[in-house]
């Protein structure tokens, strides 16, 4: 038999407000000698639900543990106790490389916690560049593929290697219905603008027209809605009017590469709740 | 008669791009003995158009400048000299306090070189505060006015004033069309959203009920388009989920006056051009 | 007798770590039936302490309250309940405007939440501008003074008050150790640079000589070593090579107003803890 | 013989301030039917010295404009004319990859319009990752050398590519006099703060035990006074008490390389003039 050991897990805990549920929460751990090394909690008054993420540390019996905890706490509550080991991403891409590039960079020099799985294209543009980081790369071309085909080709592939994040790092093909609600809040994409300034296609450009001052990005779970999904994560860079529609774009891009990465970021560390379209980052 | 004497003036000039325009005018101002104490100029490869501002010291003889300028420059060049007086400006507000009250101080410390003629409120609320700097305030109320009858009183009292440019610091009302034309690209406001995201009323909401993690403030000038308007800057600041719509417009103050306030001081020192509804801001 | 009556306090508790921590301090607080609206913790793995601060509401009985706490909490815990009555502040000023005239008029519109009992100047400069927003102000000139019997003529002064805080919006002048030691962690400053860069005197014309492409503003709790107390908050803004020391200077102001005041809040809404010289911000 | 081409060069110019500087240079273009497509000028009425960049298109008699410009430009003119071939470099490197990485990466999508001739570092580390990229490395290890030695090694190294400029990828040891002044204005390096503040070894342990708020990265050129030399860039990010020195350092690795990476682009695009240990960016 396997020895019991001191191990870190992450119990993420949603409810409907009520008093005395931290208490409640921390006691339970509290018995189960478990020690509290991290606890962000958060009550969203509006919509009377109470959020908490407890980092902890000891000898987890983790049926007793959920079973005390479901004992105690009020209807509707979703309990989750996570364990740290490494999480699994596989990558969707297009041609652009610099949000890829900057996730395979990081992942190299273990700035990203996570094991990449594969890296799938609808072009075979940037196959190269991810076998320089030996990671398989799949090129499933959209052409003369309807929309549902080609994302079902995706998701079979994907389905091979069970990740827990899908990341579009720049697949610039929208991704229908069906794929979508196969993954609920577990596919991140980069938008090239601050949302929901400039929608759709080209926001470079219609940022251009439209004379702004400052550019941005947004990194949100994929809803199926276009660039609707719940927002985690947003940062601007300023421009001028020496910025023609290209010049936006390419200084753009640190922005949108930092932006994703620090959004996936988040999501490895299970910071990150998903309610009624929004996201409570703790 | 008058001793001519040392001046400071701000030449502007834009015109169809051309070979040598810099060359030109620069020779023009050097042939005229002014010495140039700044000189910034664009030109704008999509439109083929050419922007140029001038900071000149010497002893002036506008007339012949001009002419000489007029003489040597392409067909449809607009050329302003722009003496460094004071500029004038009326203010319009509705309730809110911040924008008004940054530039009231700002203008008691020095902080703002602009003459404040008068404010002009559509609610009797900030009266207080604007005779406590000893500058007149006007409330002149919607109540019982069409919108063209109201802006019509508006404009009346303004024109009272000769002012440069007219500033809404947080005035809550649409403009007619007739008012907006009356000064065109003279009227500033201030929105509370970064440009295009979150026209018209409560942006603040808005952006609560999008689940945003940055919000901003744009300064543009006023065209016939409800938030349409010429950008003159943007800035935005870091918000979450703890943040409630409220929250949000708290928050937001301090972006706005700051946005708003700088946007004038662009507008006071003449570094703005406004051509097919963006700003070129030399 | 006076009816109990439910409201809403802070309850700021740091102490050397232990186990089970949260889970004993929200337990007394479920037991007293007093619900929580907001927590936030954290422990410093570093110093091995606990910090939390939690906003509660309900009927107190504040003796037992802190009884039961003080008697299940380790030794060295400090533990304060503070009533959310108005905070008042005294703030010290010698000419420049724009750190006072911000806190002024966020105060007069209710962006900030306090009463300025007065303001103290070293010269009598800023009298009228206070006065106009019906405020106290006391001029105490250094002239023909030592430091110690200036502080000390301050210090009599600011004691009429009986302020929670003393804010230095701009005093120019360093304070004498036993000024300080007087009102340990109470005494609030602004420096206009990004501490530690540019300490004591003329940071914008330190640089400006030093060619740097950013300035800031540091808020800060005074200590005896001059610009070495602990910092509460920071921001900085781009400059670039057209700006010299005078110009850092102006655009610098919008960056210390905001500091000061943004530092100024959290001090108001007990945020700050101080450890080791560094500020703990819940 | 070759036929004469249309080409575009940079044309930097800095002298003693004059009247009649701008119309004098950009006169000679004009004869020599040379069009000005971007122009930029700065006078420093400070030390009273003229800066400008001028981008030019034409066909270019190279000598006989230089000539004609420094017979028409005052005593102590510098004028350099450059085509715009592409810059070579070498980057020296020691253990980390963010910085390095970014380039290789940004240089591979075109990011960055550069070629990069060897990456030489003090340790084997990132030989593989290197050479992913197809880019020879050098390991020159500094061990049972003394500086000198080891210096020299680099500088025969570095020589036998000719590089336009030397970037120093967080390359973690001080280079000596003699190879600072070998390679005047053309060493490039990355120091992780926002420089004056935490000169020297472990700046992020220093910013932590200093408890600031905000960090940052400063890309500059070399000199022969350590962290002292011309500024080229600086940005930072937002901290809190949340985050140790590791934290810091692992959350500043994005600003570093971000910072470093343009600043090279300015040096690549010939916008940086150095004067007194100022960089004036045009």
């Amino acid at each position: 038999m396997q020895h019991p050991m001191i191990e870190n897990k992450i119990l993420l805990t949603d409810c409907p407000d009520d008093k005395g549920l931290i208490a409640k929460i921390t006691n339970i751990c509290y018995k189960h000698q478990l020690n509290i090394l991290h606890n962000n909690e958060f009550v969203d008054f509006e919509t009377k639900h109470f959020f908490m993420r407890t980092e902890l540390e000891g000898i987890f019996n983790e049926e007793t543990l959920l079973a005390d905890l479901a004992f105690s706490l009020p209807q509707g509550t979703n309990c989750r106790l996570i364990g740290n080991r490494k999480k699994r991403i596989v990558i969707l891409v297009t041609k652009e490389a610099h949000c890829i590039g900057d996730i395979l960079m990081k992942n190299y020099y273990g700035g990203l916690d996570v094991e990449i799985a594969a890296v799938i294209g609808n072009h075979a543009h940037l196959k190269s560049l991810v076998e320089r980081f030996d990671i398989p790369f799949h090129c499933i071309s959209h052409e003369n593929l309807t929309r549902v085909e080609h994302d079902k080709l995706l998701a079979d592939k994907i389905d091979e290697y069970q990740p827990d994040y899908i990341v579009l790092a720049k697949y610039m093909r929208v991704l229908n219905p069906e794929f979508v609600s196969r993954y609920p809040n577990r596919v991140i994409n980069i938008h090239h603008s601050f949302l929901p300034a400039f929608i759709g296609a080209k926001p470079y450009q219609q940022a251009y027209e439209r004379g702004v001052k400052i550019i941005g990005a947004t990194a949100h779970f994929i809803n199926n809605e276009l660039d609707q999904g719940p927002i985690i994560m947003q940062n601007v860079i300023n421009v001028d009017h020496t910025y023609n529609a290209e010049a936006m774009m390419k200084a753009g891009r640190d922005v949108e590469k930092t932006v994703l990465s620090r959004a996936l970021d988040l999501a490895l560390h299970d910071r990150i709740f998903v309610f009624q379209n929004k996201t409570i980052v703790l």
